[in-house]
């Protein structure tokens, strides 16, 4: 059983709902990285069709990985261990699988806002608590574009405190999906 | 009752354990301000005892609160609107009192290691059930100084999956504690 995580940057939407590609940023690697490898997350796939993006990126992760960054901090070392690079959905859905001994994962896709084909976070954890390989789907920008969704198999709740105001950055959904599905639940108290 | 948070740059510990004061940084007051106003914390408090430090971060937060980011992105200025600056934990105490007519906040301190004063998140939800105002206190660089545990009335046992590996950012740890206080609880599915 193994949980990955893919940061889509393409295809996703911008505040008008338009489709594009958004850019990578540093942040997001370095904090869903820390966020997921805490987690116990196989993989943490940054994807983006661009090639220069994934140069960018990989010259980032490179340099705490192998370079500099991570001899001054080891910890970060560790985290950019998990990362991996890829070009769309389908590759990172062909890696998985390979990781998986030819199993697909199960892609489960996350939406600040109610979608059709909502599974429950209890649902999930269940899932998990079988064994079952999982792809969490992430989008950058104003969120994944529709036909990834229509792709998925399930898609989470939107998280947050469910009041009128939900603009939570994608690395705080991040953290607070993985704690639902990853956590030690219950009360959290460990 | 109000839930207010303080993001504390001094006193906190470096990783070698000396108490430091560290620098403010952008991010910390977009995504925990954004995090924040989506789970219906009163304020954000941003404390540093710099004063050319809270300058900086004030020039930021009115770029976003009555400058020309706001009229961009409402939903970020909506965020911004939660967030004070204040020179030390005293200062905080005594704005969130005033708030408060006149109550003291029950101050409640989190760290990424296991700490003497332990409350445990159901709790806490006990406490804000009951209509108490709660101070919650993250620490930047390594976590909070010894002495702010000391004044608190009780410490968050440290969020995460409970494994070998504990480095999140400071940002997802302010998600995550958020969500298991003010989230819907249960399972999650709002």
């Amino acid at each position: 059983m193994a949980v990955d995580l893919a940061l889509l940057h393409a295809p996703v939407r911008n505040r008008r709902g338009e489709i594009i590609a958004s850019a990578v940023t540093n942040l997001d690697l370095h904090d869903i990285a820390r966020t997921a490898r805490t987690y116990g997350v196989r993989h943490y796939y940054v994807v983006t069709p661009d090639p220069e993006q994934r140069d960018l990126a990989r010259t980032i992760v490179d340099h705490w990985r192998t370079g500099p960054g991570g001899r001054h901090n080891p910890d970060r070392r560790e985290a950019f261990a998990i990362l991996r690079l890829a070009a769309d959905l389908d590759e990172v859905c062909g890696l998985a699988r390979r990781e998986n001994g030819g199993a697909a994962s199960r892609l489960l896709a996350t939406s600040a806002v109610k979608q059709d084909g909502e599974v429950g976070f209890a649902a999930v954890r269940e899932w998990i608590s079988q064994g079952r390989n999982l792809l969490l789907i992430l989008g950058t920008a104003s969120g994944l574009a529709p036909e990834v969704f229509v792709r998925c198999d399930g898609v989470l709740p939107p998280v947050g405190a469910g009041a009128d105001y939900n603009h939570l950055p994608v690395r705080a959904a991040a953290a607070i999906v993985l704690d639902r599905l990853l956590g030690p639940g219950g009360d959290g108290t460990n």
